[in-house]
């Protein structure tokens, strides 16, 4: 849980609330009402937001609040095609020495989703729990590997999805083919892999299957921040809900993710995650089914 | 009809036939028995080639053959990522003054593919045939945005899809969304607009209505040259075999398109497309169908 200051086509925000953890939460609020979050703020972090999250049903009880120190700040700006942007300024702040706690209450979690983050807080996440969760997803970026690659590989080991988008999919691999970045990865440990393309949807690889999600064709991509985590929490709410870790579920929860990553791009930073309802989401998983069903008894 | 030198990473190739209607002819005569062609080459393109063309079934009275003429001629060479070339040689020859003539056998012809070629000669076919087909389909290209565009606008009066690939249709639009770019090309005059993706796929735009096909997830794309014409191709080859030109049915054309193309470009030029079985096509689009289908009922 962190600020960001975002600066797109359309226009840019002052500090506001972002992170992987407010993305996928709130994601997942929507499907599943066990949602933890283990994270780490500054006291500069409102209150008002901590309670927003408790009202969509998440518990904070792993979230530390560090007296006198500054939560994550990040800002950026997206160029005019959206898929790339520059980072204007990183301030890591109560990052820089994030030691995560699991309250003994989260002991329970059958899933668990690792967001972004340095490997080695990733992995003593896995370790603190007494019992290992059915499903185990993380998300990563080129940084680790850059820095902290034998770390990275180790996480990796204990793991059962991995997510990541797909140039980070090429470097972790040393190959360009997606389909071989992917045979690739999965010796790695995960056994199954979801390359997130952006605008161009998203792969789901389990040996030698693969599940191919479109992304929506939207008017207008208002801001891409946090679309990969809220398609995590989507992704996760959906599993968490049906407590089904099956291949054909998690093509369902794909599509869920993607769903939810489509609304996320329609309004600067979580606010759209916080508005829609229940209906504004069938609505919308059923535009996916229409955009990609068609007749094979006509072949 | 033409010459091609193509040069990939995975290697290069001396002149081998290439050209619109070889791609979109071959991938055609898999679906359609009265595939006829209207082209122009010089003496030195090798019978063997036209009685190849004849042995798929493919009527080639609308042939041109220009004695003491050279047949057009590329050579390019494609970038590690496959989604850009430099053109490296373009001789025009023949193309320089062609006239195309539609024979009087042609006439019943329901369905019409304009390659990409000046809009002046895709004009020239739409008013010769007598009877206005059920379905005219067109391909263009940015070239003729530059240098042709009054000419080009008058075609797109005519016609009832318009096939280009995404940058294509950003420039025709001047929209960077696709979204926006179809709305503004659907005012021009087509009533159906496929934007295609290369490996990131294809999509229809129909009024409000939209439909995205996946391109298959490959370990190697050998040389995609010809794939956008081969996707026609297979389009077009599914509409005139089932004479049914809904949108219900165009998406599934443009599933057929998309497994023709991806076998195109599993080999140098159309020398894939010319060893595939009626086998072959049914796995590829069945695995097509296991890439995208998931299961609404568990959402």
């Amino acid at each position: 849980m962190a600020f960001d200051a975002i600066e797109t086509p359309f226009g840019k925000t002052d500090k506001i609330v972002g992170g992987a953890a407010t993305y996928a939460g709130l994601a997942a609020s929507y499907f599943y009402d066990k949602v933890k979050i283990v994270a780490v703020v500054g006291d500069d972090f409102p209150q008002e937001n901590i309670q927003e999250f408790n009202d969509h049903g998440i518990d904070t009880e792993g979230l530390q609040i560090k007296k006198g120190e500054k939560s994550f700040f990040w800002s950026g700006k997206y160029h005019n095609d959206m898929n790339t942007r520059d980072t204007l300024d990183t301030q890591l702040n109560v990052l820089l020495d994030f030691d995560p706690v699991v309250p003994p209450s989260y002991q329970s979690a059958e899933f668990l989703m690792l967001g972004n983050l340095d490997p080695k807080i990733q992995m003593s996440v896995i370790k603190q729990m007494t019992t290992r969760p059915k499903l185990i997803v993380m998300d990563t970026m080129n940084f680790w590997m850059e820095v902290a690659m034998p770390q990275l590989e180790a996480v990796l080991k204990e793991v059962d999805v991995l997510m990541l988008n797909d140039s980070e999919a090429r470097q972790l691999s040393a190959q360009f083919s997606l389909v071989k970045a992917a045979k690739e990865i999965l010796k790695m440990g995960p056994k199954y892999l979801i390359i997130k393309k952006g605008e161009h949807g998203a792969l789901l690889f389990h040996k030698d299957q693969v599940f191919f999600a479109p992304a929506l064709p939207l008017e207008d991509v208002f801001d891409p921040t946090g679309a990969g985590d809220t398609f995590a929490g989507g992704f996760m709410g959906h599993i968490g809900r049906t407590k089904d870790i099956s291949f054909e579920n998690m093509k369902t929860g794909i599509i869920v993710g993607s769903a939810m990553a489509s609304f996320c791009v329609e309004k600067f930073g979580p606010e759209r995650l916080k508005e829609i309802t229940r209906a504004d989401i069938d609505n919308r998983i059923q535009q996916f089914v229409d955009l990609v069903n068609f007749d094979i008894e006509l072949v």
